[in-house]
């Protein structure tokens, strides 16, 4: 489908059901459906670490996360453009979703300079200067050409109430400026309500978001250093105010548990790094708990990770084999982790689904939170 | 199959059609017929580097070789005969073939001691103390439970005659001493050919192991510095003499060069690091020669590696996306570059035994040949 025949209308979201406040349903794009709730891997430089796009074909992922940040330094967004865009660029033909740029300018670069216009900052490749603006973060994520895109945001530590008011501020006049920036018509730009642990600003961020034309809303700066219960509280203000009938995408989140609580108070799309850093740091994401899998006491032990899990990995290797890879510095343990901890949370995310049509969210969540540990 | 209802028959070699000196079989194992020639991609510890066992099914692996002295030392012999041997271990249920340990006792340890008994050396991993006798490599060899074991030889530098000439007598008869003690009848025993690069000591090495009841051959010491011409006048002598019934296997030896140099000298079956390791510093095995994936000539370049190669790597990604793997340290690079180098020499086999067949050997091989610009 070419861009001129394409638009909003593409992006279509069905509320199909909701449990209190869970919330199942499918967000239409250009590059399929995508069912909600949902949990996107990320795939930092149009790559999900360590696996291939036939292990995440394999997986039945939906929606793979990118970063405009990482591929606007390298190997650069015009690059990419010329090469026919992110799905093109790493043939990946499903959904797309790239952040803005805004949390890892924040995050990554040591030395950041914002003013009212935009932000420099130093690349952490090369130390090479850079300038984002509202502007230049949906260009470059127009060049890159995902199903969803991401206004531009600022980014703060969750504590401080003043800055915390003057950063939603500019978040909300950069997020008008974004909308007036976007020009392609096959993408869905997604708000993004700030204000850090303080009710009184969520509320106001979320108001403000929820009243521009955006396609759907996301919730950033959780899961940045405050309790859970922050993080749940800010959930609750932010969701009573966001509109139903638009998904919400909270970023950056998720173990287990934080999808079942989240999900819980109306989230519908997560992303985040932790199935494949976990991976690489030899831990495994279980029902039952987070395991490492260097530990001694598996080095004979034949079960699969999981019993209950129906994923590659589980389907085809012992836990004493995938602990000799590890202790061996074999690349498979990486990947053959990152397969089963990415499976742990799309199932999840499809288990809660289904329990959500059945009208037993409750039931299904508590049972599901009642087998955990430690994670 | 329990072990007693099996032996040696097991293992039958059919050889179906020679063109000059190139040779097409089946060798027939417990685990599955390898028809030869045939390229084994090296699993050093149990895994082929960044493969998983789903990767090697799908590039039609027929042979995997696995290293004794690796696996001796990590996870131990008796731990994977604990769990069932090495097939089950790895969860790969077609052929295995373990070396005797010995070439790595020479290359990788730094501190060794030989004497008519065997060999002391330390771990590389740990420097503690080991010993391996002909007797306990196969011990260790039948615990493992490979379908293709190696009698324990002394592996010299080729170049010094005094030396190679006594190295050769104590191979003979630690070969002998294997026969001995190999007591498994659902594994085969191949012996070793050594001798360095003199012609009097190969006839002489090779006359001597094929006057033993080994089920195959091996040529030993070869691609350890030595020229190629020295290499192909090596692989003439010992085949000249070496029984045509018996496969014969050539060890750690492959570029594509050699194997066409090799098979049209009547080698039937090779194994090598290289297609991995050159996968791991980017390189790309291809027909007309090796390309450094790196290169920026590749940043914009929309093609696959090869238009001919068939492999997923060709079939699913461009070189841009590759050479931008490689500049960002995706792991994905080394996956995805391994599976097109494995593919490359196991399809150089293929289209061989096909030529064989077909009597278009020198026909196929010096187009092949033609074709080569660099490796």
């Amino acid at each position: 489908m070419k861009d001129d025949q394409m638009n909003d209308n593409s992006f279509n979201f069905e509320l199909l059901s909701q449990d209190g406040d869970a919330r199942a349903g499918i967000f239409h794009t250009p590059h399929g459906d995508i069912p909600t709730p949902i949990f996107a891997p990320v795939g930092t430089q149009a790559t999900v670490k360590s696996l291939s796009q036939k292990h995440l074909i394999e997986l039945d992922v939906k929606l793979v996360l990118a970063n405009t940040y990482h591929l606007y330094l390298r190997p650069g967004d015009e690059l990419i453009a010329k090469l026919g865009g992110l799905h093109k660029f790493m043939n990946w033909g499903g959904p797309i979703l790239t952040d803005s740029g805004g949390f890892q300018v924040f995050s990554l670069s040591d030395i950041r300079d914002v003013d009212e216009d935009g932000v420099n900052f130093k690349s952490h490749i090369d130390g090479s200067s850079h300038r984002f603006t509202p502007e230049s973060a949906i260009e470059i994520q127009e060049r890159l050409g995902a199903d969803i895109i991401m206004a531009f945001d600022e980014c703060t530590q969750p504590y401080d109430h003043t800055y915390n008011l003057q950063a939603m501020h500019r978040t909300h006049r950069w997020a008008e400026r974004c909308l007036q920036a976007k020009s392609r018509k096959d993408q869905a730009l997604f708000g993004i309500v700030q204000g850090g642990i303080f009710p009184d600003l969520r509320a106001q961020s979320a108001a403000y978001i929820a009243s521009l034309d955006f396609t759907g809303n996301a919730i950033g700066g959780l899961s940045v250093g405050e309790t859970k219960q922050e993080m749940h509280a800010m959930i609750e203000v932010v969701n009573a105010i966001l509109p139903e009938g638009k998904p919400r995408y909270l970023m950056g989140v998720g173990t287990p548990q934080d999808l079942v609580e989240c999900v819980k108070r109306g989230v519908d799309v997560f992303d985040c790094v932790l199935p494949t850093r976990l991976a690489r740091h030899n831990a495994a994401m279980t029902e039952s708990g987070r395991m490492n899998m260097m530990n001694a006491q598996y080095a004979q032990d034949e079960r699969p990770i999981s019993y209950s899990c129906t994923c590659y990995t589980c389907q085809t290797h012992s836990r004493a084999y995938i602990r000799h890879l590890i202790k061996a510095g074999e690349l498979l343990s990486g990947t053959l982790l990152s397969i089963h901890n990415i499976h742990t949370l799309l199932n999840l995310a499809r288990q809660m689904r289904q329990a959500i049509f059945e009208g037993q969210f409750n039931e299904f969540t508590s049972f599901y939170l009642s087998n955990f540990n430690n994670q």
